[in-house]
């Protein structure tokens, strides 16, 4: 651990020059660097941001009335001192069919920044309502990563509309994206980057970034390459910094560096910058070639995406946007419901394989969705568990027995416990033999729940299929059909329906 | 979109040097620039790194062996040309009662880098053998965030005993930052950072960063404060760099900068990081003075563990760690499993009340789960929307009851196509007004469900309750319940068991 005093102390000031007071207003003449919010220093005459950083109520209904009124300068006077992403869930939170008054009115504030942050269920039903050039003028402002995901969403139809009326470097460039497969690290990089030759000195790289003013501001490593363009190392901007000028550049550089090819799923590249804690990458082609970059900015969003997507897959609600269109919400989830109804007609047909003893004994019926409720429950817990441990590159093929093995111990414990109160309880208010059937029922299920919790996903990720997605079934399935399966059967078997 | 041809043509190189080949050996002059993994190129002789990046079973099992076998130098010689992060996924993958000895073979290996990647659970059981001391030494080594994380793991006496053998700044720095809460921004920060005051020029910058070899490596950006230490502003790298020596870092720097303050929630710092596509952002005292900062790196574990939390705590399985002891996981299990068996019990209250029906017509006991089971399924699948749009940001007060609404409308879609499937079938089976029942009670529950998986989440959210937790309970009760007592309460209605 090493620490410093993070300013510089008055006697070291490199020039003895007036100290500037905090609230100096010095004016940024290198506007390039853009992103000012300075604005949001003035009072606002509306809050308009919660402690939780989410636009306030009131502040929403003050621009709804405004668009109402078609008052567009009361609109823009209050909308202005947003920062973009704040602009982007502004238009989200509007109703639907007040966005396009709302868009009116703040035209020059929709920004490419504003479109990219855009939830892009909103951003592409406001896009259907402008025509192909409208499109391509904002496509143009965007960086090529946030200019493919608004066109890569697009009809084909459109597509062609809107490249043709691109101009040709960036129809180009966001063609070659469009080759790769959808959610790849071609797809999400940046075209723009700073790549140096091997030979050149610090002072070298400081003079040609100096003199290029034409050259991206968004990189956070120079990338050294070799004549064929190969990546040979990467040299963080403060190692620079601080190395004097005449120091090779292949002094500094780390030449191990994480290269990604162009073809890595994005949820593989998301995994490999949380691995290695990553905040730039080079992205490779098929021949090894630097093509591109890649941030961590950027991949925040998919790492919440994916992360969160898991929760979604489990319960069968598919992307889960509350932006999606009905429709796109409606097929997505019925398909599951039709699939639980299947798995809900295989434990109807054992409870109906059974359907005499239920006629002698109505305390089965009354009992028995608890022992398949409680299955169901203990399966959920272990199959989120494994399901994030996969995902995690937690639970592999070295450690999957052991990882059973743990289940099935945690739910032996489970089982005992929860058979223990129902047990009891059963004994006393019906009778102590419905108890003992309940309670072994019970346990029977946990322990089943704790291994299929375990093997379902691990099977369906065996098979290269998500985990997530249809494990849920599968072990509702299990649980409910064993729950009914071993209460009952043990029922009749133990002679309490004789 | 501006591109720009990534690398220097020959052309234009600063100096006419020869061009070095890219198997080139250049030898590293600056080690402090660490982190080489130069000897990954080596052919190792067991493929360790699947394609998904895991590590293989082989070599995972040829470790192991070599561990059985006591062989120091063969276990080194396998796992030393590991990165740090995969020789902490190694100790993972390996039982616990060998965990000892792999670690006494490789503890040259056993860098900072590897302590702070390991889950925190195993590291916790591998420090309980080591002494105070020991720990100390390890946590010298680490960064303060990384050691902060590894001693507020520790109990308190543990805790006191490690600080008391640190070294007095680092042991002060440790404190400081176990004074904030746990999992705020305080703990997260780093306290090595690069500030300046506003009126040195982009030259006396540089010239700073060169002369003073103690400063950190690790800043993407560098913080302008005023005398009082507070942020003025920011300027990223690739700005200073792209700027000429004589322009003051004033007109360089970005006025408007995201600060964090220290008791911020490490949930709140990541959506900020990722709403504003932050890398490195300022951590703020309550006077506003600068005294830390976080780079998104650490930021992109947090927001991985954030978002796929809620899988876990909607399933009840608490943190959900495959590492957790398993009295811990059983605690934290059980909990719900007992209250899963409460709610079950108001479902058997409700069947029980309608005993005498189930006598007369057991077909009530064979389809009444599937009623319950797709209710349920239902209500998760909304539940788990809005589970996710809370977390984000995009459920807030302007748009619950657009959200509401909007969730209703794919219920009545989802009901009706559902009734429909069952009902039919129901009645071709059983009898035509069984089927309208059980159509009806269908439609009812999915309506309930969609209303419940909405609103049961937003009311725990409105009272400062985190939604994932307690809403799974809660919403299957209410499905459990409704769809008992619709199914039952019709069919008795309707005449059917007169």
């Amino acid at each position: 651990m090493d620490r410093n005093d993070p300013t510089l102390q008055d006697d070291e000031r490199p020039d003895g020059g007036p100290v500037h007071g905090a609230d100096d207003d010095g004016v940024d003449e290198a506007p390039r660097h853009g992103d000012r919010r300075g604005d949001e220093a003035k009072p606002a005459e509306i809050e308009h941001l919660d402690e939780d950083d989410r636009l306030t109520r009131e502040f929403v209904e003050a621009v709804r009335e405004a668009v109402h009124a078609d008052d567009d300068d009361r609109v823009y006077q209050l909308v202005e001192p947003l920062h973009p992403a704040d602009i982007a869930d502004l238009i989200e939170l509007v109703p639907a069919e007040e966005r396009v008054g709302l868009g009116k009115a703040i035209a020059e504030l929709m920004t490419g920044e504003v479109i990219s942050e855009l939830n892009e269920h909103v951003r592409d039903a406001l896009f259907e309502q402008l025509s192909p050039d409208a499109v391509a003028q904002i496509a143009e402002q965007l960086e090529t990563d946030d200019a493919v995901a608004l066109i890569e969403d697009l009809d084909d139809a459109d597509q062609r509309a809107v490249l043709a009326e691109l101009d040709p470097e960036d129809r180009a460039a966001i063609e070659d994206a469009l080759s790769f497969p959808e959610e790849s690290a071609g797809r999400l990089m940046q075209r723009d980057l700073v790549a140096v030759p091997e030979h050149i000195t610090v002072g070298n790289l400081i003079d040609y970034l100096r003199d290029n003013s034409d050259l991206t501001t968004e990189f956070w490593e120079v990338f050294v390459v070799d004549p064929a363009h190969r990546p040979v190392g990467a040299c963080q901007l403060s190692w620079i910094l601080r190395t004097p000028r005449h120091i090779p550049i292949s002094d500094v550089m780390k030449r191990d560096q994480t290269l990604i090819p162009a073809t890595m799923d994005q949820e593989e590249v998301a995994l490999r910058f949380q691995k290695y804690a990553l905040i730039s990458a080079a992205v490779v082609d098929s021949a090894g070639r630097l093509i591109g970059q890649i941030t961590a900015d950027d991949i925040v969003h998919i790492i919440q995406e994916e992360a969160s997507e898991d929760a979604l897959l489990m319960s069968g609600a598919g992307e889960g946007d509350i932006n999606q269109p009905i429709r796109e919400s409606y097929t997505e989830r019925v398909r599951w419901l039709i699939a639980n109804l299947g798995t809900a007609l295989i434990a109807s047909l054992i409870i109906a394989a059974f359907g005499a003893a239920i006629e002698k004994l109505v305390a089965l019926a009354v009992l028995m969705p608890v022992v398949a409720s409680i299955g169901g429950n203990a399966g959920t817990q272990t199959m989120a568990v494994s399901v994030r441990a996969l995902a995690m590159n937690q639970l592999t093929q070295s450690n999957t027995l052991r990882v059973l093995w743990r289940e099935m111990r945690v739910a032996m414990l489970n089982g005992v416990t929860v058979a223990a109160l129902i047990g009891g309880a059963t004994a006393f208010i019906f009778e102590p033999m419905l108890g003992l059937v309940i309670a072994t029922a019970v346990v029977i299920n946990i322990i089943t729940a704790g291994f299929a919790g375990v093997a379902v996903p691990v099977i369906f990720d065996r098979l290269d299929q998500d985990p997530a997605v249809a494990s849920s079934v599968f072990v509702t399935m299990i649980t409910d059909s064993m729950g009914f399966f071993a209460f009952l059967g043990l029922a009749v078997a133990s002679g309490l329906v004789g």
